[in-house]
């Protein structure tokens, strides 16, 4: 039988790298096949375009050639190390995919969706996860958390100021209205446990 | 005023990088500024996508992923080298473009001719050289001279087998047939000065 594809999605800050660990965990508890990964990156090819993502200066890419880059690193995830866990049965838990696409090139930075999702086509076949859990936070407290995490050293994407990012939640917001089924809303205000507590209820019908 | 924007185009062993090199020095003599660049590179992020691209073995990349990755060099390329040299009135002579994308990714890669289209309207917004010289030989010529040169060492798209490359030629073809105003078909066989005398001639309403 296939595995459960799972992405967890959301801003700078919001907890997906704690969360990702602990649900992978918890569903591992419950007796499944458990691989947990992470974009851009999670296959030998894809951790290679991810450098020169977050590498260098704030214009080293165009926005274009960003999506590009996003996308063919996505591509090398997918068909390396996503398809064939779900082939073999497992689970995938990724911190982030498609959606930190369209929320971060697309909403935050002028690229079109329609466009985003065409790429995806072209290198994905479109694949979409069984469900998106979307941590969501006040601003100013993942702000808080990613400061206290990284003390000032972001990435280039991260560095990025703080209407960028409002309009990368916002972006999410509105993509997980879109499409209900898919996408779950999840408080990510509280300890870390109860949090993912939040995740595995938004999972029971999977 | 804008300079002229030139890609030599064809398979393997054709005598596109010489001509580059001829035809650069004649239009210098002829009094224009000349801008000599190739492709997959010719900007410093793109030369980091090249490596991706012609390193390692020959299914390290799917299809998909080669054609964003292409997409995502020449949006760079455009973008740091070509527009810029464009603008401040200087003709660019590229080895390679769009077209090699058409013509390995598409034609003999199986990627839709418009769906790599669509990938060089998000990097590039399109961008299209003024004359586009497609240099063509018979198959066995253009083997035996990059046989000569390579010594059996070829990259991980040259190194395709002969079948690929036949189709990289069909392909090719049909693109030239479809749009006669941006190509000129230039017989590559005999001397490299009288090639360079050919592509002159094909630039004289330039
Ligand atoms: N529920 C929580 N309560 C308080 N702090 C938390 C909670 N979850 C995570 N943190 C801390 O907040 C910081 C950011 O969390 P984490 O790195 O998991 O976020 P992220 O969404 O992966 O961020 P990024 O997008 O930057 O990778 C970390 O230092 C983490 O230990
Ligand atoms: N007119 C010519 N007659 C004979 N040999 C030539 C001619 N032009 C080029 N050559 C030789 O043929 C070989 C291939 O030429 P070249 O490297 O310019 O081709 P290319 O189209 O750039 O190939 P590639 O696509 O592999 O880069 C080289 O060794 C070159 O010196
Ligand atoms: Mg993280
Ligand atoms: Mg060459």
């Amino acid at each position: 039988m296939r595995g459960r594809f799972i992405a967890l999605e959301g801003g700078e800050g919001v907890g997906k790298s704690t969360q990702v660990k602990a649900l992978a965990a918890a569903l591992r508890t419950r007796g499944h096949d458990v691989i947990e990964t992470r974009e851009p990156g999670g296959s030998e090819g894809a951790e290679a375009i991810r450098k020169l993502l977050l590498e260098g200066s704030a214009d080293r890419w165009t926005p274009g050639a960003e999506a590009l880059l996003f996308a063919a690193a996505r591509a090398d995830h997918v068909a390396k190390t996503i398809r064939p866990a779900l082939e073999a049965g497992a689970w995938v838990v990724t911190d982030r995919f498609l959606d930190s696409s369209l929320a971060y090139q697309g909403g935050a930075g002028g690229i079109s969706i329609g466009q985003l999702r065409q790429l995806h086509q072209v290198g994905s076949v479109g694949l979409l996860p069984d469900r998106t859990l979307l941590l969501t936070l006040p601003s100013e407290e993942a702000a808080r958390r990613a400061e206290a995490r990284d003390r000032g050293a972001s990435d280039r994407i991260g560095g990025r100021d703080a209407d960028y990012h409002l309009r990368v939640a916002e972006a999410f917001t509105l993509l997980a209205t879109q499409e209900p089924d898919r996408f779950r809303l999840i408080d990510a205000l509280g300890d870390a446990e109860i949090v993912t507590e939040r995740l595995l209820a938004a999972l029971e019908d999977l």
